[in-house]
């Protein structure tokens, strides 16, 4: 599709200076914008940019004063970066949704189905499943007995979904994603050798919640492992058997939490960081990247760094110390010298 | 279905105290649970839950001795979480088991199928594929030519077994598990651009074995990659071309374990640990979460910490001088001043 | 297949010492081979294995000495190592190649698809797909609308390339990878409340890169995210949107590069080790495992360990009086305790 400045300029409520009716096909990052593309300047890093981008269309603040000539359409709006999440999302929405179910996928007879669903071909559907309305299955989704997946969500391609659990509304799970797998629960007898304990419960996925592709998020061995609503998991995360995901707390990719552990709402997790099994993050900790935290944290919206993780203040002025250990140890060997020298005198 | 109180204590050769006809369809935690489940008290730390519990039943040791009035009722068992354990078992067993080869599977003639097995829909057997008997083989697994997965084995939704490799008895595999994908081998040549050296080996899985979901576990150059008898992979483990993991170990989320290494019997490896490749580690070495152990350990039972991981005791002792780095940077400032004061007396 | 040592002299350019006539039918490492393979001498720690190995055909080079007789027939040649790659690349040669096009695969109708090309039973091909010659396709691949892939390139089972993404020449993906899920973006909103921001570019992979099992590649948020050619990622990677991976750049297993990221040529990432998003690697750049860079590195070739990482060399010295620390604490408090006398004196 392709529109003219002066038919987005309506949209967003702005002012063309230039070319109203020159036309585009696609957004770009102005540094890298080829000809039939719209960007936006908003951070002033990139105002350079603004006089040499090849850009057919630039959105900028509408208090924003040119320096030099411009040869883009200029969009003058308010908020330049709100106005293109606005253009991202009417892009995203004006995309045409897969509907209907394929006569190549495998659906038991007491799933119930609902309205305005895709169901893709190779999609397995077990028995007593519930699709509701508007759910979106695609390409080799499995759906195991018993599974209930709710309003507007979308599963994609691979995504695997063990028995009874429960998936909420307006959901979007990457592919390859795996919920609901057994725990990791075993008990050595006199041998070492290991038993199995059966993991009977579930996992139960709330409202508004992104799992990333190849995550994985364990059930639980009684009762069930939660999601909380908002949440958003990246790709390749691991989530252990009778975890609590906090509302709204966002998870970098490759990063654990083991088993029984309670994450509040609103935390903020960096990549590869592991959190120890059967312990409690408070409501806003943020854990920096590869950080390991092996013990509760009650301290509302601190900050934790390092292996074992502390306070990330305390963490740098250590390293800061580590990085001049090597001058440090000979310092203290000066001073047993001197003072030796001292003493012998 | 349901269970009396009089049913259950009859199972578990237990006494009933409260109401031999109340019923349970359900198990669940004593500090969650609900009407309807049973619950069991074994952990002190728990007593406290046993007289506010909603649990209809609860299992307790005989020789405990109550310290207030209960609602629930009351099971005496020799050992309660034992019995507990043995309910688990009987509810995973007491579940249908899926039987019969799907039309809608894809099996090559020369494939041989045992007897009591499950194919689901969508599943792909390659030529000269050996199924024994009892195996179970979900939607979307691919077994490709001239595998063989022996009896009462289980490959969860999405589960790819390449060519050649063999899976012994009793395993499971969970959800989106690849076995036998090629190890990372390239030769450079002279412009830095690599050559791939051909992966010719398989992978040899021995019984008992669990698999986790969206582990990777990659075929020998030449040989076999070995996870030996009892040996228990947790989720999102990389597992290397060549490596030999011993018999009843026991690998963390996250975990990977590089090319060519040979680990020991009875080893257990904390999430997210990093074994380097072409070294040996002994029986019984224990690995803390994240740690990245960079040389062979000959010393069994051993257990280590840190990146490059050391003895766990001598990591602790460096790591609390290490939280206190700052500090000891200031003394030995305070140290040079004084002894510039004394000598400049 | 069988070969006679004559003929695999002949094939390299070599002499036979030993038994023209004898036969061997796989290849093995020297210390664990059996009758029946061929196995090479190369590396001077092995040579004591020559003496014992049970392999019916060592390669050897034509200036080794033999010390004492030997059992298997030798074939000398130029170049031992060499030799023996090029005999593994004739193993994988002579596989057959599977062809023809499954009547269990789904094609939308507006697909094109090359001559010579493999589509396996269950592969799911969207509309507008471009799929050139001699491609592989194995059972349960998903091919999103709008991707195209180049001539020679392999997808293992269940590998899933999400719409527009493309795909180069001669590249082997591996089961279970995700190329092309949504990028990690969401900005929040006042109640902290996280609001998806539409990932509309996509993945463009050059030709000859390898991209291991169950690794995971997102789409850019605008533009594309690039993995350039000849680079090779292991297995579970993660890479974030908008990353650009350089030519015959080598990420070993479990590494993160996150978003915006962009990585130069030649450079070597250990396993486990993670970069930080918006920043650059210089070419040639080589991090050790479980590594995290949090800032541009400018200096080509430069070697990095440790979270934060720094220098190599800087880092190991930092370490061996990391492990000396309680010594060094002692150290201080005896200066201290010693310098106090002094004083008092």
């Amino acid at each position: 599709m392709e529109f003219t400045a002066q038919a987005i300029a309506e949209f967003l409520n702005g002012e063309v200076v230039g070319d109203p009716e020159i036309k585009v096909n696609n957004v770009a990052k102005i540094e890298e914008a080829e000809s039939g593309t719209l960007a936006f300047l908003a951070n002033p890093k990139y105002t350079k940019y603004l006089y040499t981008t090849n850009a057919s269309i630039v959105l900028i603040n509408k208090d924003y004063e040119l320096e030099q000539d411009v040869s883009a359409t200029l969009i003058k709006v308010d908020n330049a970066y709100e106005c293109f999440a606005k253009l991202l999302e009417l892009a995203e929405q004006s995309k045409p949704v897969k509907q209907g179910v394929s006569s190549l996928a495998f659906i038991e007879k007491s799933a119930k189905i609902g309205d305005g669903v895709y169901i893709a071909p190779f999609v397995y559907i077990g028995e007593n499943v519930v699709i509701e309305d508007n759910v979106s299955l695609n390409p080799h989704v499995f759906v195991d007995d018993d599974v209930t997946i709710k309003k507007h969500t979308t599963l994609n391609a691979g995504v695997k979904v063990y028995h009874e659990c429960i998936i909420g509304e307006n959901c979007i799970i990457h592919a390859g994603a795996v919920i609901g797998s057994d725990g990791f629960g075993f008990a050595p007898d006199e041998n070492n050798v290991y038993r199995k304990i059966p993991q009977l419960g579930n996992v139960v996925i709330e409202d508004n919640v992104e799992v990333g592709s190849n995550t994985t998020i364990d059930r639980a061995t009684m009762g069930s492992t939660y999601i909380r609503k908002g949440a958003k998991l990246d790709n390749l995360n691991q989530i252990g058997h009778n975890v609590q995901i906090g509302e709204n707390t966002v998870i970098a990719a490759q990063s654990g939490v083991a088993g029984s552990t309670k994450v509040g709402k609103n935390c903020q997790f960096g990549g590869q960081s592991g959190i120890a099994p059967h312990i409690q993050i408070a409501d806003g900790v943020k854990v920096t990247p590869q950080a390991g935290i092996p013990n509760t944290i009650k301290e509302e919206n601190s900050i934790v760094m390092g292996t074992p993780a502390f306070n990330i203040r305390d963490f740098q002025r250590s390293f800061i110390v580590y990085k001049q250990l090597p001058d440090l140890f000979k310092r203290v060997k000066e001073l047993e010298n001197e003072l030796k020298r001292l003493q012998s005198e």
